[in-house]
């Protein structure tokens, strides 16, 4: 059994072979960027007013005031996207609508409320500052500025970034990832597959595709065929995975491939192991759903993020006194399950319920876990610790 | 214009009228529970073995040691999903494997590398507790505990809880929110559309179902037959929303239905509306990406939420120290876009650029924005200040 953090060091020096697809850029979100994504173009394309009002030149209203108000000529008048012939001289304006291009020879816009129309003229009761009320061409983002790293998630602000800077589509990680159940219990039906469509939700929140391969009973002959024939690019086996006598999974793989681990110090998720087949990368984890949940968040999800050089984009460690003590007694990694609560403005860590890897009600309950490395024999009620939020 | 609060307080007073449906309990996550669900039986169904091992009276190996092993006869073996019709007398044991039924009698399960198979007898090398290495039936689940509550979000981990307890259906909410684009300068393409793709995204991605109703022009007509015939629960029109002299929406939404507040104290977003019409909540936002986002995310999905008793799952909010001070001179609710930093265990927060509701850079740069209050004037540089993280 290796260490949690000797696994992970041995299963990132693998490579994923990652494909790519095109799509739309409007309904990208949620995948993943493969490529960095400059910006083609500025954005704005051009100088534009932000507010309603005005164009003028800010030299000609220098000394406007309430009281003393300057006729400006009202030349013209700008919507949004209107193709932009007017040009203001000395002592001229236009009215123009947020948005709107800023006509040639205009420096500042006066707001509406700042001015009133007056048949040809427009009386102009307060000063502006040069480039006043305008955005400028560029300010959102210039051509060349990153709007996306590879590996970066899009979000929903991404979209309006590619929108407007005429990015039609963009290249996604297609990473497809199968799920085979294995074990006759589960093909008979005496048990059920609790932890299959469990880990394909979890494929599909964190934006990948997820192929349900089936089950297959303990057979070596029918599960190495599932492999073998696998058309993904990642695989998920559940079950078989134990100590017991009816685990078939090392004399499978290490006929079709080979091991790079078998057995993680951590608990749950102790007989998680990971082999290579057609330059696959091949997980087996246990099939009781904590222990597969543990094993998904902890050491699959973290490897594809290493493969693919994703980055977690958000802090998800919390910090809070633990309300009891808790021991590691048996040297291993342990997640605990805690729960968070807020008193006084103080956050509260709460272990729940720590043995049984099939206990699920222990995860439905939890704010994250604690997590206690092999190392340490426990911590102190009182102490101060980190979480690892869920979800 | 209303105060931030006093709008969603209005806004809270409304009542959405929810659909629900039924879907498979595997491929529920995402979606929110509509109904609070109880679990309808005990999980474990029985009790269960934790180990591979022998299921054993915890009595007759009381003495056993490595220098004292206690030898039982072997009765049978118990695989998961066995029927079982063993019973365990005085002196006599079964070998079991992990998740199998503990057989009536044995009230103890000695691991495997603690006994020894020696013909038709097992030695015992290690005494057991009571119950030890045994799952009891119900200690994950018992009938009537709570699985998930009226409006949480069902996730992952749920699934197994679902399956595991016999429940194949979930009712869930079936929320359609529709989005209307209006502008002529939307429809003749001068200006791209790109919000409605940036409200989609962020519609799917709490889980309700989008439809997009299309860009219309600036036409009462037009614009007022769309909302009448709209068949969903909810919609947010983007555009015709501010103050210039093309706003149409107001004196729509005016004959159609009734307007609940128009214009919030709020920055970027101060346009967004709310209105009722044929008893649904109808959204009036800006059509720039920023606000319509700031408005998305502080207004339209608060709501939502209330209305449908949705509770977020997670604390999203962080502290950290201001790197410089920042003034709100119009008695605004500002939300201003900060990155976070991590130095020498301390969080930043540094403000981006916060005027422009246009640039949408500030947000794909953003992790979080700093909210300040109407009455607030600012933070200063060093002050300890709260951040709403971003997605």
């Amino acid at each position: 059994m290796k260490k949690y953090s000797e696994a992970l060091l041995a299963g990132s020096k693998l490579n994923l072979n990652v494909r790519m697809k095109e799509v739309r850029s409007d309904i990208s979100a949620g995948m993943y960027s493969a490529i960095p994504i400059l910006s083609p173009s500025d954005f704005p394309q051009y100088d534009r007013s932000a507010v309603d009002g005005f164009a003028v030149r800010y030299e000609d209203v220098l000394s406007a005031g309430l009281n003393n108000p300057i006729s400006l000529k009202l030349v013209g008048s700008i919507h949004v996207g209107d193709a932009n012939n007017i040009r203001i001289g000395k002592n001229q304006c236009a009215e123009i609508f947020t948005g709107a291009e800023v006509p040639e020879g205009a420096d500042a816009v006066v707001m509406q409320e700042d001015a009133e129309i007056e048949g040809e003229y427009v009386a102009i009761f307060r000063k502006v500052k040069k480039f006043q009320n305008i955005g400028r061409k560029g300010e959102d983002l210039k051509t060349g500025d990153k709007i996306i790293d590879r590996g970066q998630r899009i979000m929903p602000w991404h979209i309006p970034a590619f929108i407007e800077t005429g990015i039609e589509k963009v290249n996604v990680f297609d990473l497809k990832i199968g799920v085979l159940s294995t074990g006759d219990e589960i093909v008979s039906g005496k048990v059920k597959n609790a932890s299959a469509p469990m880990l394909q939700s979890l494929i599909v929140r964190d934006g990948f595709n997820s192929v349900f391969l089936g089950n297959v009973e303990d057979n070596v002959e029918k599960i190495s065929n599932v492999i073998r024939s696998f058309e993904g690019d990642l695989l998920i086996v559940t079950g078989g995975s134990g100590p017991s006598s009816t685990d078939l999974m090392d004399s499978i793989l290490q006929n079709l491939g080979q091991i790079i681990f078998h057995g993680i110090r951590m608990k749950p998720g102790r007989t998680t192991g990971l082999a290579l087949v057609n330059d696959k990368p091949i997980f087996t984890i246990s099939g009781l759903p904590v222990a597969a949940l543990i094993a998904y968040e902890n050491v699959i999800r973290p490897l594809i993020f290493n493969w693919l050089s994703i980055k977690e984009t958000r802090p998800n460690i919390v910090k809070g006194e633990l309300t009891r003590s808790i021991f590691n007694n048996e040297a291993m990694k342990m997640f605990v399950r805690v729960r968070l609560s807020n008193k006084d403005g103080k956050i509260y860590v709460d272990p729940l319920r720590t043995t049984g890897s099939g206990i699920i009600n222990s995860v439905i309950n939890a704010d994250g876990y604690l997590i206690i490395d092999e190392n340490v024999e426990g911590y102190q009620e009182g102490q101060l610790v980190e979480v690892k939020l869920i979800g």
